[in-house]
């Protein structure tokens, strides 16, 4: 296929946007994103936008020819994907495969959510529409209550104590406060998560990324045509997706999501690379068992070993792999629809250079890892400074 | 590009399906392409799945892992699409770009939707959210009123009478009543359409295309392949896709559709004909209007002269082009998110001959054009029997 590469990236603050409205935001991200790569709008010639219930969150669909309207592409063929939390992953990826046909040479990938508008429990009812209405949320699992029953097993089986669950959180509301852009800039302790009120036990608070009002846009293009829009392209050098069973109960080890394990061996082989080549990576810590079930399944660490590599620090920014330098879904924010996206943007900043103090030095590589769901669907992209 | 070539379609019945659930309808239709295309479930690489609102209309969204797993195809990718009535639309058109990039080679393609588990008004608030929330919904304005607002300005520019308004609907449910899987199977008059109650002056509820359950399954491969699954594989000659302003009111001119515009002859363009060319076609007759505005946007006729095109039954079954001979959005259903699907499961049985008593006698080069909201989305796609 044709080599693509990012060219422009853009995002806004996250959080509790009561300024703005979802078109406003996204926007926001996009003109950033087009100024980022010194592009004129005429010259974009799709827009792929991730977003995951704005029917529900602001009661609107058909957001993309709403957003390209917006941002005055008002002509240009507007998709809207939807992947639950993997929506801007997947709508990137299929951003991907439509430069790589050669049908567009030069696309504009978005993710936008806007959550706060509605209450924290409506908020709650609608995350549970990305697992089984029918046989999980009907009667009465949410979203953190699969996780926390992940959590529980993984705990069981390997071992995971609370305390290195809580370790995640600390870490990334660390690096979030480096990162002006992310929701919550403050840090926290392990006694803080360990004695944060239980939302579903094992999962306190502070293991649970919040509701967040946010936009992130990524300008690619044809790896070609990169240079002349920046010195500093920043390639994709391989992809993988996969989907699993949408029930828990249907899996045969709720410990690991098999998604990822396939989507990142597709990714691997394609880039032609290991998981140690991996020098930086953001990953789906929607709650902080899953970025410990992460390292495991993208072959970071051994199969139980994800709560070790945390409690050693080999994640923090400086250690063998750092995971989450943005902050994460955690401590940046995690606008459903806008996450994927928001991952891709912190990577082409850290391997560009321009990550300021979150800087992971040296970083050549990195990955990106969005989950949709209770992991149903799994989409992992690798990006490098040269390309492949 | 890579060629891309149709050899599997199945189609669930349309209309108020009680029996089945949102998955289930799509399962059957799956199965169908499937057996259609002789292939086993292990060849399929990705699932593309369009779908409006389930997470409305049904309480689920991130449809796509959830319908993957439901027809066994467990790991294998699966995009949701959305874009209001041109969610499947859509994409088929994202399909064909992932097989012409080379990263799959064979595809499925699925529409669905379940409308009836809510009320007709319910409904109506979630066909309203296709449109722009904030600044025609939030006002007060439903679908049907839009596309009366545009009937009316329709009439008054170029004299359309709502005689002939209704004429759409009565040739497409003559046409439904060859076709064992539409919703309505019977005939109607233009006196009946005319005494039917209004929904929004002019339109009477004869006039829109009704609520429907229902499900449509393509399965698409490169063309080099095709041949090994069927002998007849219908190949995509070209396609295009473009968006418009989401609100009526920011369009210089409401009788048209510039969305239909540039994707058609974006579409024309990559196949190399002209709209003359076109044997058949499965126009988006959401309401009756616009089918007539679809002629004369897609070049079947004059600017303004979409409602004689109509009474001179140009576009009847045996006329100069045949437009909807399954029966349309009108009469064989519009499950929105299926609907697009549906489409080309038409027109592939057109031009494989095998439509039976509504067989369009030597089509040899069909369209399908699929409409989003009151006009924001557009996708155009024409196939033939021939490679181009």
């Amino acid at each position: 296929m044709r080599d693509v590469a990012v060219v422009g990236i853009g995002m806004t603050k996250f959080g509790e946007r009561w300024d703005k409205q979802l078109r406003d935001l996204f926007v926001e991200a996009a003109n950033e994103a087009l100024k980022d790569a010194s592009m004129g709008k005429d010259e974009v010639q799709a827009l792929f936008v991730g977003n995951f219930s704005a029917g529900s969150f602001v009661g609107q669909e058909h957001v993309a020819p709403l957003l390209a309207d917006y941002l005055s592409l008002k002509s240009k063929p507007a998709f809207r994907i939807e992947n639950a939390c993997a929506s801007s992953g997947m709508a990137f990826n299929l951003a991907c495969m439509a430069i790589a046909s050669g049908i567009y040479d030069i696309v504009m990938v978005g993710g936008v959510e806007k959550m706060t508008d509605i209450s924290v429990s409506e908020a709650t009812s609608v995350y549970a529409k990305a697992m089984d209405a029918e046989w999980e949320s009907f009667f009465g699992l949410t979203l953190p209550a699969a996780f926390a029953l992940i959590a529980r097993r993984h705990m069981v089986q390997y071992g995971t104590k609370p305390e290195q669950l809580a370790m995640v959180s600390v870490k990334n509301h660390r690096n979030a406060t480096k990162n002006p852009l992310a929701q919550f800039q403050f840090e926290i302790t392990v006694e803080r998560v360990l004695t944060s009120p239980i939302v579903s036990d094992p999962l306190h608070v502070l293991d649970c990324s919040p509701i967040t009002d946010g936009a992130a846009a990524i300008v690619l293009c044809s790896a070609e045509l990169a240079k002349k829009y920046t010195d500093t392209p920043i390639y994709v050098l391989g992809f993988g997706a996969a989907s699993d069973s949408i029930a828990l109960h249907d899996r045969p080890d709720i410990t690991t999501f098999s998604a990822t394990v396939k989507a990142s061996r597709q990714a691997y082989k394609m880039a032609g690379i290991e998981p140690k080549n991996i020098n930086v990576a953001e990953l789906h810590d929607s709650f902080t068992i899953a970025e410990i079930i992460s390292y495991e399944d993208l072959g970071f660490c051994e199969k139980g070993k994800g709560g070790l590599m945390i409690e050693e620090g080999e994640t923090e920014i400086g250690g063998r792999i750092p995971v989450n330098p943005s902050g994460g879904l955690k401590a940046r924010g995690n606008p459903i629809g806008a996450t994927g996206a928001a991952q891709i943007v912190e990577i082409v900043q850290q391997l560009r250079g321009e990550a300021g103090k979150r800087q992971v030095s040296d970083a050549e590589i990195g990955m990106t890892q969005n989950i949709g769901g209770s992991g149903s669907t799994c989409v992992v992209h690798i990006f490098g400074r040269q390309r492949r």
